[in-house]
């Protein structure tokens, strides 16, 4: 069996040339968020003068970021106007209600930065350069920000989570969202099931997020919280529904066992856990989204990892659930993983 | 016109989740060279325990390391075994003659890649936010550090770009390599022509490198040397060829034009000037590679640029020089332009 992008590629010396020159990416989405180049060029008329002026910055600066930009599909370019595209329009203009300008800063957060620093050193070691065990270290400041920057992008996931949990049951139910982070899947629940009620369990400042968003969405009333860590806490129960969103692939396949093993002991029996992850096919090298994901794995935890379908199955059935499958949302990279109690 | 590869996409946010995590890839490319990963790869067999131990490594980093290798197209994979592309059997295993290890080495040098931490500032700025000058600043010992690692991408040009400016002409010549570098290009004159005599212009520290590659070329007899500025130095001449390499992207057009002056009075009637560019076409936003270089230039020099065919012309015209052309090298992302003088 073969795999990846390079298995039948001819000979690519920019393939190389690419690669070494990748961060400027980063860096380059980065400053135009920062610049608010794209609401600039969303309001128009997108000429360089006009833009360099709404952003306080040079011309010979704005010409080239917006050229790059172009060059990355995330503008485009009229003569010497810039457009947005259909991606940067949806995606990266603040005005847009879909914008994820506040991903790509929690993803280019220079606090987890560090490990790519000396990849080479975390590669020796097997394990995250982060003080402690990194991103999962308890009360880790981290998940503040990640439950009120990644909102945008877990946001349009809800939906489809919210169906497949639901499978159209109605009536009184409860719900534990462990690692509720901004909280919208359980809440999602909420608002599909106006007899639902959720509990949210993340350290308590992450929590007062996830409120916030409750009473947005209006179902504070249904929404309780559950302050501390998944592996001490009680989770109380018996749920009927339990969400593990975005959360297993932190740690080692025994520690995921033995939570899911807690988890079900709070499922009553016909009871249903959801799983949200990054799941790549067996070969663990596609798609390329969800098998990349385990570089962030390397280097933000001391043992995580992105977790194929048949692995977390394998969690699934020592944990004491059965009927295990995969639903993959589409136009993403996360694949929901149901089983029953 | 439109233009650029977003033009006509379809709504993705899988492209800026992509530009968001590119670092990855520099970051990953970086760690697999200093851990000697390709090396392990092409002896074999390729599991990852065999490359753990050959890299001194985790076998979870090696295995994250390699999956994200394959993502990328430098690797391939067979069941559990790693294997080369033709491109990383190429240019990224040390046992190939063509390695550009090196290459890669200089681009994701941390002196350069300070501005890219704050690139949004530059972008304010306009100009690199390295000391001084940035590359361009006088005696920059980075120069050093060109000529020695970047000679693995230059050199396949050098064969091409020596037949471009002796166009099969015979018999006593005397060529300036202006920048000279690793020195290859007037090595390949002095190749091509047993009766060229060259002389290379570069920073003393830089010359003992193109001088140590004129003795393992057999020419140094034919190879005198001109330590200083192109700026500053008396050229001496006339010359039959001057060569232009890589140069005139770091400064801008007045400056470029002022030394192109200098150049043509160096240069005998009939004599030619050669340079060597990353040169986009008219839009600026493609081909990828030598538009994008323009970030380059913005975040290490304080007012270079990857200039067109059309702007290159225009400072050959106005400096004298007359039958302008342009000839893209195969295979590659830079073109020579020519001009008579």
């Amino acid at each position: 069996m073969q795999s990846g992008n390079g298995a039948s590629a001819p000979l690519n010396p920019g393939l190389v040339f690419e690669m070494v020159q990748a961060q400027q990416k980063t860096a380059a989405l980065k400053a135009a968020i920062d610049l608010d180049i794209f609401r600039a060029v969303g309001e128009g008329p997108g000429d360089v003068p006009s833009i360099a002026r709404h952003c306080a910055a040079s011309e010979r600066g704005t010409r080239i970021l917006c050229d790059f930009l172009v060059i990355n599909g995330v503008l485009e370019k009229e003569g010497n106007c810039y457009k947005h595209t259909p991606t940067s329009a949806a995606f990266l203009d603040p005005r847009s209600p879909a914008c994820m300008a506040s991903v790509a800063q929690f993803l280019s957060n220079p606090a987890l930065r560090g490990p790519l620093d000396n990849l080479a050193d975390v590669v020796r070691t097997g394990r995250t350069s982060l003080p402690g065990d990194g991103t999962v270290e308890p009360e880790n400041p981290v998940w503040v920000d990640f439950a009120e920057q990644m909102a945008p992008m877990m946001g349009p996931m809800a939906g489809p989570l919210g169906l497949v949990v639901l499978e159209g049951q109605t009536g009184p139910m409860r719900v534990l969202d462990i690692a509720a982070g901004h909280g919208l899947f359980g809440i999602e629940i909420a608002k599909q099931n106006p007899e639902a009620h959720v509990t949210g369990l993340d350290w308590a400042p992450v929590l007062r997020v996830a409120l916030k968003n409750a009473e947005k969405a209006g179902v504070q009333a249904r929404y309780n919280m559950l302050p501390g860590s998944a592996f001490d806490v009680e989770f109380g129960g018996p749920y009927d529904a339990v969400l593990l969103t975005n959360f297993l692939h932190h740690f080692d396949k025994p520690t995921c066992v033995g939570l899911m093993k807690k988890v079900r002991a709070a499922t009553r029996p016909g009871g249903r856990v959801a799983t949200l992850e990054f799941v790549p096919n067996e070969d663990r090298v596609s798609p390329p989204m969800p098998a990349a994901f385990s570089m962030t794995m390397l280097t933000t935890t001391p043992s995580g990892d992105a977790y194929t379908f048949n692995e977390l199955k394998a969690m699934y059935d020592e944990a004491g659930f059965s009927g295990v499958s995969a639903h993959p949302i589409p136009m993403s990279p996360h694949t929901i993983v149901m089983g029953n109690a």
